[in-house]
């Protein structure tokens, strides 16, 4: 397992050394979530906003474009379990995540969706991790609804805009939660 | 192996089956050097260049702001074994690997460095492809050239800017070189 990971590398003769931290594949999910467990470093999390607002965007556009109502319709859904549950709880977090996910998912772009893995699980452990803190986040439902509206609606430039806003927000949290 | 990579999956008395397509990373470099020993379809090649039409441009800016002399010489280098191998030889394509990995590297972004596995395997995997055609594809080393020399001065409109003239071109040389 941790072969095929990447995380040792085996050579005849040698035996089994770990691999340099640069050789790892920090996007798989369950590394992820081994990052989490923990205290992540702040430069891990700056990265993972880094790359969420890089592919989140325009993974927002596409699906603005792209989304059958079906997907629509499971969107509305996660929608309804974050507000529900509330993000505090384990049954909204996989709402959130099921959200962000299919919103990769109506990108129609088959490696977004193998990125929704990792991606997902970044939006599962930053949300746990900013309610293991003693400050309540501020609440991200409206960001959350504007998204959708947007998606809805077919309006790519304000999906956009609406990510941006979204993930800023995420990211301001999850510094804060770490400065406590 | 196939399981720690998430192509099957072994549940108890249920035994071993593999996972729908949906759920493979085909971002894992082993995948997508499996995907290129065959055709791969039209609908895959349009998302990898979608991906890296997202990735690379971002990743350029940043290697314009980040990149360090060290990571600057080592453009050059791969840049010089491009010009004196030709990207029609395995040289070549290493040294062409090497130059976009030292891009993702230069972001100083742990996340893009964990994508350079695969997105230079998608850069190896597409140029071998297009040479695999009859018709030689156009000449890439001025735009890479554009690309080093705004890294080199800094500039990131620049470096964006010739990341997508060079994406485009490649796109347009792979697409043609399917339909032969």
């Amino acid at each position: 397992m941790l072969s095929a990971k990447g995380l040792v590398e085996s050579r005849p003769k040698a035996g089994t050394r770990v691999r340099e931290r640069a050789q790892w594949n920090l996007l798989d999910p369950d590394l992820l979530a081994w990052m989490f467990e923990g205290e992540p470093p702040a430069s891990f999390v700056r990265s993972l906003f880094q790359l969420r607002m890089i592919v989140e965007p325009a993974a927002a556009e596409m699906a603005a474009t792209f989304r059958t109502d079906e997907q629509l319709a499971r969107m509305a859904a996660a929608l309804d379990g974050m507000r529900r549950h509330g993000l505090g709880t384990a049954e909204g977090q996989a709402a959130d995540q099921s959200f962000h996910n299919t919103i990769l998912e109506a990108t129609d772009n088959e490696l977004l969706v193998s990125l929704s893995g990792s991606i997902g699980a970044a939006v599962r452990w930053t949300t746990i991790f900013k309610f293991r803190r003693r400050t309540k986040p501020r609440d991200s439902m409206p960001q959350h609804h504007r998204l959708y509206e947007a998606i809805r609606a077919r309006d790519t430039v304000s999906a956009r805009a609406a990510t941006l806003v979204l993930l800023e927000q995420a990211h301001e949290d999850t510094e804060r939660s770490l400065l406590e």
